[in-house]
């Protein structure tokens, strides 16, 4: 089976969301699968220098219309959240514990952990930086909000989110999502029709 | 008829590029005109304290990959300049009294005026920034080319230039290409298939 497409995400990102709602049958579509990848975009955006899209006001407003434009065409459910946006590390510190706790099916429940952290927050507006609404999320899932807190208070796993978002910065990765097909760069959600494309024809 | 769609480009824009090789398909398989708008990206980014993407030197290598990337998607010949970006206020002066010269058929020769400056630029790399090119490439298009270098130093055709900048930006315009059908707002040429949709069923 050829490799899986690396998929490198941001809780807090819109986009993200709405790529999470395709990215896996389009790969299955191609015989691949999904390497999920939960990163910290102001980490990236510092690497590179640059800023969220809505941290410009004129930006903004476009950006904010086409977030829920762009789910629309997707026919995702989507609203934007009270708070947006949110730091996530503390998340994004669950989803690499789940991850690296068993190498055989850690990814896969890390990435429906992922999926169910974007659900809740796009769909639901549930603040993921608040630590009472996390452990709530965590539970829903079926972890122990204990176990989950203790994590995202944990250096070692403050530390596997730093090696994340470093790798990713190594990777060239200056946003969320971005995506690689074997060595081939893509980012953004509308990036999807040139991905299928590219998985079908082996590059254009 | 229906409005026409507006489309702002800059010549120095490789998006705006591509995109003027589908936005007339586009626009007439739904029974609309297209309204081309020469801008200053410059100016743009300037209202918007936004930068060029190239700008930013992690994001500068994707987006040069993304550019040749994007053209051979939509089947577009496409060669990256030896000098890019380029101030393109000439060139676009000359598209405004075209544009201006002749309320029936300006707009229409305006566009052909700036399809012809993308190619020379995007295919051919004649950079449109020096007088001699400039002169060389409306001469190539059928114009004077003592008129056009007149029309370019011109404070009123310069002044022309600045009202459509202004205009664009009091229009919301942060980029380019940018389009505006009635008075929805598309931003880049991967918009595409959300505009197809838009004018199919009117809004989504």
């Amino acid at each position: 089976m050829a490799d899986p497409i690396r998929f490198w995400f941001d809780f807090s990102s819109p986009y993200s969301y709405v790529a999470s709602s395709w990215i896996e049958s389009l790969a299955a579509r191609h015989g691949r699968g999904v390497r999920w990848h939960a990163i910290l975009l102001g980490a990236t955006f510092q690497a590179a220098d640059l800023k969220s899209p809505v941290a410009y006001p004129l930006k903004r407003e476009y950006s904010m219309r086409d977030f829920e434009r762009s789910a629309r065409f997707h026919g995702v459910p989507y609203r934007t959240p009270a708070r947006f946006p949110i730091p996530t590390q503390n998340a994004a510190r669950v989803f690499w514990w789940l991850h690296d706790r068993d190498p055989a099916h850690g990814p896969a429940e890390a990435a429906r952990f992922a999926r169910h952290g974007l659900q809740v927050y796009w769909v639901h507006g549930l603040d993921l930086s608040e630590p009472a609404t996390l452990r709530a999320v965590c539970r829903d899932f079926g972890l122990d909000p204990d176990a989950c807190e203790a994590v995202w208070n944990d250096p070692a796993w403050k530390g596997r989110l730093k090696a994340a978002n470093d790798e990713a910065i190594a990777s060239g990765v200056f946003g969320a999502p971005f995506f690689m097909i074997d060595d081939e760069p893509f980012w953004g959600q509308d990036r999807a029709p040139q991905m299928e494309r590219w998985l079908a024809e082996g590059g254009f």
